[in-house]
């Protein structure tokens, strides 16, 4: 039913040919770095640099018009100043492309004579048949052909796709998102949403096979109704995240001097997102900490939730679980006495979270806890130490343990069917380990409560889609 | 009057030589780091391992006793298994030694024979004039003479001293606050507090001049009242922020085994922290984020903050200041018309946060906007972004921009006494800008979050420094 904009958008996200109006040879400049991200990260379509007066651009040969083009265009980066936009846009359609990524400023977001402007632009774009981002954003990457307009270096492929109302700043938790090891399948900086909107991007991500979670930076929606409508159907099959700022008096008066778009109430905003099963996130950097997990990890049948933390580790990871509405259930006896036999003799009777009471344990004897965990059946998911940090001062055997661990805790997931959150460890000779981990897509976090939060996350989104797959589709819940 | 603490403290904190009882030659083992960390990451004093069989440890001479040793030893550092400790002690008490940093494990937290002979070592301890760290803690760190028993690699000095109830997990927590490049003056690993207790320490570190800002991660207070009441009087000249566990059911029960104190009941201890004017931090990394700002920026006079942000940036900057309790106030129309010649012709008229709109300012232009609000009477600090983000694709003007950019915003704190919060940004040229505002000591934070959270942390401790300083000493506040 959809499936328009698959076809629509194939243009953007899988170029086979792309043309830059406004390419520019002045290093620095957009119209430079339109040309220099594709040539540099990979992306193997046609690169066209556009422009009236100069021959070659990064080394390619220019053309005045993207009418003069030789080959076919898919798609056209717009990079040319505000008042050549509508001229430039009727030559891309003349030219027969389809698709365009407007970066170009100077639009809606800057008044009333913008907004004429921004106006003229989307009926042009209209009669020609042409979709287009933005104008007023930062451009998009695509791992589907390793093409990246917004970052300068190509991000870790991934299955998380990134949608931003914000260019700039959208970039920098991108960049984020890529310092703590996660993967993008698409980057897109929306700006000022003249013609594509949130809504469609949304709709063109539920059946795009590279994205398993997508992630939504917003500070107010042009289509609300449509949007929440749509994400209803798409969290039946892949989750939702959403960091919503303009929660507060201040945002809201640079929201609208940002995006020209109001910010509506933030309870509202929370309500439509429960009534749609998106998980809002509180906090710009957990958005990527879920939607890690979310594209990982198989989803658990309950709340109840295992931990092995060192002493603190655990308390607070303990905290953070039910803080967050999960629940640590304490061992019955007979799994206590079971659980017993791995740990160190002076240690404790186990109790959850499981305390190896420091000493000499290996990290073999951790994994083989979490794996015993993995096997009650009351328990739904486990968090654990990253089984890295053993081998201090160089001791071989340990450092071997810790190996042996990782392909334990790597295994669970699939032998149990229920998810496995680690902690990162920051020292130790934990390369090997970690390798073998991060292989079988065990997600790794810095802090407690990034750990937490993650296994809220998949617990949160299986209630969802039980919450859904109950009811008839299409029939809205009274709350 | 409370001088006594430092005289004992002092052994421990700043020893001329130290002892490893319990010294081994096994790596990976806690007698052979006890030796090795302080051997290779910059302590110069005196290191005599003591281990009743080997002759040489880490290639220094080995003792078979404490009392074999040559010379004077300040401190001892305890490795042997427990049931040695007590005549380990006496041998400490019979040479003179006056502090003991006791690693060992199997005391209290082990069940009653450990609680017998934790008391056992206690008295003689007393009876000896010896004041000891832990046991069962995993040592410490002091800046004052480069020793590091704690951390295999000495951490970056400054002037953040923590003190943990947990052990691994402080190290771990400590880690990360490196990681971020924050600076410790010490470390504790306070462990089961037979005899010094998180009172003690903060007694001491209230004098100690290497430390600006004291951070605490509690589980429970053996000590609470005594503790209360020296924070009362401490934070008069430092800040004190606390973490503290053990918030929910689970992490009760996980305290309990973990270092036998009982954690009390969450409301009970806000209730205190207000009334002792300890600011409290309720996610782990908070506690750095926040310490590292107190450490080196003015107290601003009031809680009225001038935001720059590129687009979703200020949104979000300003979203956490208001939701913490800041105001973003709008500036007044003469400001605006001043503000509006350092922006781009294309931006709108300027707002709080202010936006460059994208586009084609510098970064001396950000910077001297900077300056700018730093001027305004109603405003008391300044959220900015780094300078060290132009020179995309090797424009060297802009590059030069930065680094004068630069030098513009790490003046302000001294010139206007107010203080300046940066976000990084992680792409770009920025070595040499960010390298001047570190030299400045101006704190750089990665998230919005973090950044107003550190603003936060500064107008709450002036307000707090402010409502003792009005009041008498010793009289108590109604609530």
């Amino acid at each position: 039913m959809t499936k328009e904009i698959i076809r629509q958008l194939d243009y953007i996200f899988k170029p086979k040919s792309i043309a830059i109006v406004g390419a520019s040879n002045g290093p620095g400049k957009w119209g430079y770095r339109m040309v220099n991200n594709p040539l540099t990260t990979g992306y193997r379509g046609a690169i066209y640099p556009v422009n009236p007066t100069e021959k070659q651009i990064c080394g390619l040969p220019a053309y005045a018009n993207v009418r003069d083009i030789p080959g076919d265009v898919d798609m056209a980066v717009m990079v040319a100043p505000a008042q050549y936009v509508p001229q430039a846009m009727r030559d891309c359609a003349a030219k027969g492309i389809k698709g365009v990524v407007m970066i170009t400023a100077g639009f809606a977001e800057t008044g009333a004579e913008g907004k004429a402007l921004q106006e003229e632009v989307v009926k042009i774009a209209q009669a020609g048949g042409i979709r287009f981002v933005g104008p007023n954003g930062m451009g998009i990457y695509t791992s589907a052909v390793n093409l990246s307009l917004s970052f300068d270096a190509a991000p870790r492929k991934g299955k998380i796709a990134f949608v931003s109302q914000s260019g700039t700043f959208g970039g920098m938790l991108a960049g984020m998102a890529a310092a703590k090891g996660y993967g993008l399948s698409k980057f897109v900086s929306i700006g000022n949403q003249a013609d594509l909107k949130a809504a469609d991007y949304l709709e063109y991500l539920a059946d795009d096979p590279d994205t398993g979670a997508i992630v939504f930076y917003m500070e107010g929606f042009k289509d609300g109704r449509r949007f929440f409508e749509i994400a209803r159907e798409v969290v039946k099959n892949k989750p939702i995240i959403i960091y919503k700022s303009g929660r507060t008096e201040a945002a809201t008066r640079a929201t609208m001097s940002h995006t020209s778009s109001i910010a509506g109430s933030d309870r509202v905003f929370e309500a439509m997102c429960k009534q749609a099963g998106i998980i809002r996130s509180y906090e710009t950097g957990q958005m990527f900490d879920m939607a890690e997990a979310l594209v990982s990890m198989p989803l658990p049948q309950g709340n109840r939730i295992a931990i092995i933390g060192s002493g603190g580790q655990g308390v607070t990871i303990s905290d953070n679980c039910e803080l967050l509405g999960l629940k640590v259930p304490e061992f019955d006896e007979e799994t206590k006495i079971q659980l017993k036999k791995s740990l160190p003799a002076h240690a404790p009777m186990p109790s959850n979270p499981v305390d190896f009471a420091g000493g000499t344990r290996t990290a073999d004897d951790e994994a083989k806890v979490a794996e015993a965990l993995a096997q009650i059946p009351y328990i739904d998911g486990i968090i654990t130490n990253m089984p890295m940090y053993r081998g201090w001062g160089g001791n071989v055997a340990a450092a071997h343990a810790s190996i042996e661990g990782a392909e334990i805790v790597a295994g669970i997931p699939k032998k149990y069917g229920k998810p496995v959150i680690t902690l990162r460890w920051r020292a130790g000779n934990g390369d090997i380990a970690q390798d073998i981990v991060r292989a079988a897509r065990i997600p790794a976090y810095d802090t407690p409560e990034q750990a937490a939060r993650a296994m809220y996350a998949l617990v949160e989104y299986a209630r969802i889609r039980r919450a859904l797959e109950s009811e008839p589709i299409g029939q809205k819940t009274a709350g």
